[in-house]
């Protein structure tokens, strides 16, 4: 046999997912100390529980967790090549649940259940749901999530064999939270050490928090983060063919805003240790390397967890801006999100109470 | 005393090698899970047998092996300040066989055996053979090869001692493969999980396969990687003494395409897991920051190995070009390479049966 | 409760600080096998102690210590949040000494004690003097340092409640070294697996080594190095903030300086594996992305350890500069330190003896 073959997966089209069908994602993934120093070298964080073992072992932890994010973005990079290669437009997020502590020697793998086919309107191509789950290596779901993706069709025009759109909570409720969290002592959480004196009950609905710090994101740093997570999205990587985009250049994947505005967020929100959930995220606009990322952060709500002590829940707005501080909390103005506004993230954090 | 001391080294001239002599390279190295992470940050390899614990474990590895180019790069490494620091150029790789696997904590460190030596015509310089070997703490030997490199000489006009051409193999017997692989389970090969349903037979000469993707290259992302193999050649970091050279600017390190080219292999041949054989390979132009690398691989045969049933071997020869797409498969023009071709890499692989 | 609040940190002012007071600095942090892999990919040091398990063994170590200068590092960014946020300049270093060795696996924390303060003629600023504790998960000290910082005043003219200017040693005594590093067989040390035949005996006072290498510095790696020290300054992170500066773009971390010619200064300094102590040192210029590093080394003393016969130490200044070599051994011209001087730094290094 001479020529060319077709071994080489150019990613599913619109036609090619079928309602309620689970996809098994490709290379399982174990998590090492070396993916936790790249993550902390790319992003800054600074959270104790999850920088030093001393901390996560005082305050209950078996040893130090790994970062919520950096479990989000390893169990993502395993769909991509299966759900978004085709896609025009990551849309949203809803109904993540972190729902058990990841550890280093922790080995994930993804399935995805597709939930949810609309076709759009211009027959161009079509809206996918899928129900991402991650699993440890013992079979436990370590992270749930919910996300809809725009993905082109191989032949305009070509109906979709059934179509649903699910229905999906706003947000997660309060009692839904806290499975990702073991039982704390929160007497033990050395706020000296922790780098904040703010505790769960110090915050209300309402409050607007200036993260202050800005980043600026070089080529290299996001297309390091990108592969870490052995995300396969072409639009990161391929300079040639960005060329021919509308935006003439590499797209910086969204997770990597994320982690970035997560960690800026730490300069006013130091205890906000754990992501329990994700209640959906936009991204707003694209980031480009050679931008600057500012946050700020509001409070949306606060809630007790039910039975615990512990630990209680905020529910945050986190907005990245591009190339403007976030002083002003740029968000919107009026419908449209305001210039610069990158990223809205609507999650769940735990703060020791 | 005063003034400058002839304490620093400035590698070895032509006329510094004899035949015969067996070098003792410097700093041993631990490889350690962050070193296998920052590969994956470096390339993306995505082959679930290197990413896996679990993977790996289930088809009868003890545990995960280091990626074989990973331990190429720090076995090649410490031979660099010893043999390549004056070279003019790479000429060539010869006879490589992957004799161990290696994991995380063992200890690697390198000798050569100058087994060549030819005069340049020019008689400013001269060839130089070596048989590399890298060891791992117990003194087994994981990687063999041979390189030849032309050094320039201290004196031009200077003969060497003697003069010997080494006879090497054009390509490594398939009797001689498969060392580096335990015996494997290809039953608890899970396809889903590795990305990819075909296995060796699924292959055969002559096959061309474009692996579509593309990976722009940063001079931060090649510089942390030649730094991690304590690769010292001194145009991959000088900027400064770049400016003096034909290029005008810094050169990446041919490794460094070796493995970016190995990477985008995936896609196409996911199950090609384990390097087993380099049979030959050429660096044949620059690749320099900024420029693109895409990658296309034909199969050259295909070979089963002597009393295993676990796993088969294919002879592929992977090309990287920069700048274009691969679609077209890029390769000679008549004797000379194509234009924007950067390597040409004949190696074996196993892949399970 | 609506609009901004304080939860972020501003950083300490002059007036914030009270002569006596110990801070304790926030997030502890496991030194992993994943810090030093970057430490590695980001300096390229080839010191064969902290390179290789077998190697550090055989001589003594229990296993492989970690890279002094990544303790450094990490014990010190924690220190920024506090002391140097609003600084106008890194003064000076003194009294350094590192006292115990730090192995992957062990937790740092860092306190200081403020031991000065001077008003500055200027009444807008004054210095601050304060020892840094580096301390592992047993509260045993791994390393003591003074440093002295020029902080902006919130109030211009407001005096400081005392005044004192503490007396700090020009090097720290030959018989205050040693305790960062265990009784060795100086038998075992391989000098062909180290890379130098020079072991402390070998060397002289007055003697100047030039390093020859040169490195080029990207963007992305020094964010990377001093987001992983956890190091906030934002001069380094935030381009869009830098335009308004007098230099117009990010500032280099001038640790990132001190580790690059540490490195590069294995060559001639191949068995200077332990860095005993730091006499002094001064950024002298700054460092930006695209300058080339190139280093030389002056030792200054040599001085047997009191009872040891295994190590010797040697007092060396090590002098980086950027954008010239360092064939020359430019230090200063006259009162002024020369063109392209970066940094000047005075530190005692153990050899073998």
């Amino acid at each position: 046999m001479t020529g060319s073959t077709t071994k080489t997966s150019s990613g599913r089209f619109f036609e090619d997912f079928a309602l309620g069908e689970t996809i098994v994602h490709a290379t399982p993934r174990t998590v090492t100390s070396g993916d936790v120093a790249l993550y902390t070298a790319l992003y800054g964080p600074r959270f104790a529980v999850q920088s030093s073992q001393a901390f996560a072992r005082a305050i209950g932890y078996p040893e130090a967790p790994v970062d919520d994010l950096l479990v989000f973005h390893l169990v993502f990079g395993k769909t991509v090549p299966d759900v978004s290669l085709n896609a025009v437009a990551n849309l949203g997020y809803a109904d993540g649940r972190f729902l058990k502590p990841v550890f280093v020697g922790d080995t994930l793998s993804t399935t995805s259940e597709v939930i949810g086919l609309k076709q759009a309107s211009s027959g161009e191509a079509g809206i996918v749901y899928v129900r991402s789950t991650g699993r440890n290596q013992h079979h436990e779901i370590v992270l749930s999530y919910v996300r809809w993706v725009l993905v082109r069709k191989r032949l305009p025009g070509t109906p979709p064999h059934a179509e649903l759109v699910p229905e999906l909570p706003a947000a997660v409720a309060p009692e839904r939270l806290g499975e990702g969290c073991p039982p704390l002592d929160p007497a033990a959480y050395d706020e000296a050490l922790a780098g904040s004196r703010f505790r769960w009950a110090d915050y209300h609905p309402g409050e607007k928090i200036d993260h202050v710090d800005g980043m600026t994101v070089e080529e290299a740093e996001h297309q390091l983060a990108t592969r870490l997570y052995q995300n396969t999205a072409r639009v990161h990587f391929d300079g040639l063919a960005a060329r021919e985009t509308r935006f003439g250049k590499r797209l910086i994947y969204g997770g990597h805003v994320i982690s970035l505005a997560r960690a800026l967020s730490f300069n006013g929100l130091g205890n906000a240790f754990h992501l329990a959930a994700l209640n959906g995220g936009r991204h707003v606009a694209p980031l480009f390397a050679g931008d600057t990322v500012h946050a700020w952060s509001e409070v949306l709500d606060t809630a007790p967890l039910p039975g615990r002590g512990d630990v209680g829940a905020l529910r945050l707005r986190l907005v990245a801006a591009k190339n403007r501080t976030a002083s002003e909390h740029p968000y919107k103005d009026g419908e449209r999100y305001a210039e610069g506004v990158i990223l809205d993230l609507d999650y769940w954090a735990l703060l020791p109470r």
